[in-house]
């Protein structure tokens, strides 16, 4: 099975679905993280380019732990927009990938990064399958779209991932993105939001797996409802 | 697995979720209904007690065309109250039945039995397992409660389930309501809800099973969220 | 009274509001079907130019077995974005036609082009009237905006209306669609979304119908809400 | 066409619904209002059977205002409760007056009396028509409840009533009930809710109004949905 | 000011609230807890007796840690139903205590207990400033009612409290409740719901409260909205 | 305390947060209004540029009224556009003003200036703390974004600002915009959204208030919840 989720930020991947993709490819799944941007306005006291350089470091070495192969899309950080030039960029990543799903943000994620690749994947998904439209690479035919966000009251997730197992491998590859873990505890949202980055994953993780009887948890929506075979 | 579908009413099993009792009873599992009420007021020229009487027998009929074996609950049709004594003896129905999952209608239906129905059965579910209720049958703890009702706006599935394969066995059983079907569609619900009781199963099943990319489905919530191991 | 639907496909007309338009039609209405592309990207083994035509065609065909005119606004299929340019054409084209109501996609539609198209359409209607705003044709003042989906979750009609004496003709119009019947029929949406493509406008219209006491009906909600003069 | 609100307390009819009621009673269908209650706690310096008295009284002057005839249910003011034994009292009154259409508060009002009322009638709607349920008067058939609430977030109507014509005697009927005003706007609700009676009631009808294109409006909700003929 | 929180079971004030009674009771406040049962059907190998008096004990304990004092209600564990004899003995509970604000259980609990308090102490605040209702206690009148819940989907609060200085107090206090921490920790709920009681609590304040920019809090919906003077 | 409200046309700022504004003015906060344009299309017999300029003057003496400050930022009147370079120039605004909140309209109103506004700011919000974003001004550190809207359905404000002393002011503020008193009475939206002016907005105001025990409100939403010390 192969997986590709689209995220905004170099971080985004480990925060929203690390286990999930973690649990993926340690049964086998071909996992891809694609990276619309590099993150390059998450700082201070440096430049735009060398901050790319040192998270693009950051991700190769998360994905690395999560098992995950990485890409970079070269959209810019804080300033993706939603037009039919970056929509045909995703069909062309999507199409290249031809994953059996697609992970990203829920549209109506605040961050305007979020939002956009939300609308952008979601538009895309819609126009990989055509085989009219011509692109570098041919049409494929991904299952679903699944979409991640925070475990508030505007993101209410109906598919739900074990993650226990997988918990640890999870803050591994988090930690690694050390450039964002000082920048976030001193600057990240509003003020004790990432005070302590791990234990805000966990608690996060933990809130939601109790309310499903396991101890850690992600929570996703998806595009299509699917069906099970048998309740359980 | 042991599965109990707690109904009001004669043929609500076959009407919310037939297709799902005669899969789980197709793979071997114990599925039992149990109905709250001979549904003993819907008709017209007879009596109560001989209604109960056809109703039981249509019942037992449908109910062996799903593969389902049946008890009856003797509460009184239309009249089903919400009461601690109520409540107690779904205790003891669930405890006999020490089941691993319970199906029955959903809280918000409007019906008044439905509505009753579904409030027991939620009530007698926190307390199944506890070991200092006394009564007849031993504690039992069933893992989760399913809750059915019609594909409208009030009643928002989040777990589907593809009876395409069993759907025509769901309409088989169906039909042994006889005398409902020529009650229903003269006066049941509002003026054409029932105007032909197998299409509009039919039409119901087709449209949620649409959404999940399969021609016939049913559609439940639950008490507590599950996980799933992985996404597909 | 004059009807303007505005659609994103050829098809879409007959699938969400086919009865409706047929009913206003057959009462004396001026009806109109705006469409926004030709869905020249919805097949195989042709071309843009050869399938825009050919859909053109059976577009033609079916909105006079519904009583309709045409127009077509010349949008690429699946390319239409929400700019402000392409508003400003929506303006002339309701200010040429000025409806007494316009018909439309709803906005939380997952398709990019329905949502773009409703969109588009809500925002020319708070322009269409404004005296300063100069273009070809004089401003008009449509009464409102009614939106259209299928019966699924995220779409929740609150007005209903009955065309049990039109699904006949709605499903003769859908029929004209033969290019797409067959794409749907192996492509389209998710697996069995059309498996059977005038089976699935039935059900969708008797599932909403018996709700509201009919035995088909079409949904849709509003821009403005409305008064009634009495209870019924 | 016979109207039959069912309120819990003499002036919740004027509050809720008293636009409506004058608006139908003056194209001269008959409009009864049942009170299930005489409001004998809403007072102070008086007693129970005292103040019955008054606010009987003053409940007859406003339902002639409005053009509507009463009955009283004796069910006692703060003290309605969800029985059986309730539920075939109101089936009884339902089927004494077998009215084309009933009116009553919505479920989720929180005033306990308001709550037990709307579930008893939801109920009894439900049981009226029932030829094997016995009672003094024989089955009816009314086609629809409709549900008044005030115009918060909790509730949210949609049908809307114009009741611009009848909102000077809405509010001369509303006047008859001097117990209550001077009870209201010393004690009733939280502290503003009533500080002054009709313009209150003016502000809530030009609020809900407005946004429906009328000057004055009332809202509801309804049981089954209904169909329109025609889009306007 | 005085505080009364009306809770169903001996835990429920620490795992609900107990960060917020801290907070009230060191400030100054007068903080009771009335417990509706002693919880005594949550255990094993024991007898209802013998479980309520240990968690009278440990409830007593545990209040004294938060700084508020206690009353124990008399209802039975498990079987608190929605009566009008009940609700008048909340009546006579809340006049007694005479508080500013009461806080109690959401209405839309799972939990049959929980969800029957909230019933009873929303109906009870609706008759405790009637002078008409006569009791053993003068009337009084609160100001409002705090809801509280876990902070899952179908609970959303719209009031937020700071808790972090006092999470060290709600976690000490919670830790009183030995007798339950071992049946939680094995039997409550579903399977890992309470494998760690402090980390769940923690877990569940720390997602809160980051949302809202602080390290723990919890959270609240409130029967009347409030006003506050300024934006913050 | 600096406050910054970005309304897209002169007399929003009256119509949704006026009371709001004149009471932080009144206390001594520096409060500044950003018009997003002249509402220069919103009139007849005249020129977008004479309206603009009698509409800027206007704008001027109501926000002289309410204590406010003005600046105009230069976008057109109906052709607000979500783009990235439109949120840049309100990043520039953001920052020159350095406000501690903002206050714009909420994202789903439906008018399109209105939406567009509303977008643009939040995500501006998100850009103008970040140091690597070079800018005119230096970057700054709103606390949160307030949201405002009518009282409808589709608005449900979770922050209420009593404003019953301000309400005159507010009033008397709205009636400089003479120009648009006229257009809206005459024009505006629907067809008696404004048949008076002043009426209506007291009619929100009061309907809003009352739910809150006050007789005037302003209702609002927030980007970031926030949490309280105590619950009063």
């Amino acid at each position: 099975m192969d997986v590709l989720a689209i995220v905004a930020h170099p971080d985004d991947a480990e925060i929203f679905c690390g286990g999930t993709l973690a649990k993926h490819a340690a049964r086998g799944d071909d996992v891809t993280v694609a990276y619309m941007t590099r993150g390059e306005f998450g700082g201070f006291d440096t430049t735009e380019a060398a901050l790319a350089e040192t998270r693009e470091a950051e991700a190769r070495r998360a994905a690395s732990v999560l098992g995950a192969d990485v890409t970079f899309l070269d959209f810019k950080d804080g300033r993706i927009t939603y037009s039919l030039e970056n929509r045909l960029e995703l069909v062309e990543c999507i199409r290249e990938h031809a994953p059996d799903i697609v992970l990203t943000h829920f549209a109506d994620d605040m961050h305007p990064d979020h939002r956009a690749t939300s609308r952008l994947v979601t538009d895309a998904y819609y126009m990989v399958s055509l085989p009219l439209l011509e692109s570098e690479h041919p049409p494929c035919d991904p299952r679903n779209v699944y979409y991640f966000g925070k475990p508030t009251s505007s993101f209410d997730p109906t598919v739900i991932v074990d993650v226990t197992d997988h918990q640890e491998t999870k803050e591994e590859a988090a930690l690694e993105h050390e450039s964002q873990i000082a920048w976030l505890e001193e600057h990240g949202g509003i003020d004790a939001e990432f005070s302590d980055f791990v234990e805000s994953m966990r608690a996060d993780a933990h809130t939601l797996g109790r309310q499903a009887g396991v101890t850690y948890a992600e929570g996703f929506t998806r595009l299509h409802e699917t069906t099970v075979d048998f309740l359980d």
